[in-house]
């Protein structure tokens, strides 16, 4: 019976994307599932999944809203 | 102070509804706070309750989209 | 499928108790399953409950940990 | 590598927003990510937020949907 | 930055075992990463895993504890 | 009415230590209870914290967990 939660912001995974498509979240739910089913025997029928899109400025990375940081990350000389 | 948090899919529970309403929301926390009353003696004051409602094509089981899986175990035979 | 997560303090619900015990946790686990039934008219067989018992000075209230913070309430003239 | 999960109803924090704004977002992540570097000396760069926004007819308290229970609370003679 | 919460029962996976051992805690925090990493291009380095093991006393299926839950299914005739 | 939930790694935050203090947990729900008072005109009294503490060994980031990650990072030259 796991329970396995996935939060990611709600953007594109590619140009052109603007947000996670089913087809993506199709294979999230595979993937995860199956790593269940793999390890720790885990019936797929058992396990239920639980994908949270969460909007780029709720989440926050180094102190800041995460896309000021991730603007922050790209000015660092190497 | 106990939290209790329900999860569920973004649907209607009849015919002609296509989410949970208004009032079975307040009927959920009603009846969540009561059993915590009951069962634990916390004071209804004291319960915080949190309702998410998550996109069917966000919710996995059985390795799939939960509208798929339900397909599915309609079409198995008895 | 719904999922219920239930938060409380590891504490007795009666003097002499130093936990939730056992048949409480069976109690909230049927009280609130029963509501997802009666409300939403999800099967029992459908929702998953996770009961988090959690440390008591690992709990805020009031911008106290929550023994502290019951202490100053007790402590308030009314 | 501390996460921070800040849930709050979607509401404005003063008369004429009527949502937590996105500049009150940016002050929440900085100022709770300042806490785990000030406490626990945490980096910044460690710690992730989110923050979960939930519809008022969402949460509950004292038994009811929380703006019914506001209303309840304000009529309560002193 | 995606966090990735599994959620299981404190339960080892074999004969044996009472609970998830270390390595298949190993295998679990691998496998789902590389779900994100293949499915959303998301980097190893960005993603939390958080494993949470909860008392088979605390999980509730079917409105019972699980075990007893697991107990009824048993018996069901086919 | 926030709930303010702090998931951090079961350690010691200085040499000596080996697990998160009880004055530090207090220093954390006094800290992130002031920042939703400042922040969005919380009081202290509605805002509810959560301090959950996780094994290292249930901990992932970098598709290992926490204290693999933490040698390959020191490992990597400059």
């Amino acid at each position: 019976m796991p329970i396995v939660t996935i939060q990611v912001t709600r953007e594109g995974s590619k140009p052109g994307n603007d947000a996670v498509t089913a087809d993506e979240k199709a294979q999230l739910i595979a993937g995860v599932s199956q790593v269940l089913l793999d390890v720790l025997n885990k019936p797929l029928a058992a396990t239920f999944v639980v994908i949270e899109e969460v909007d780029t400025e709720n989440w926050g990375w180094g102190g800041l809203p995460v896309e000021a940081y991730r603007k922050q990350l790209a000015q660092k000389p190497g």
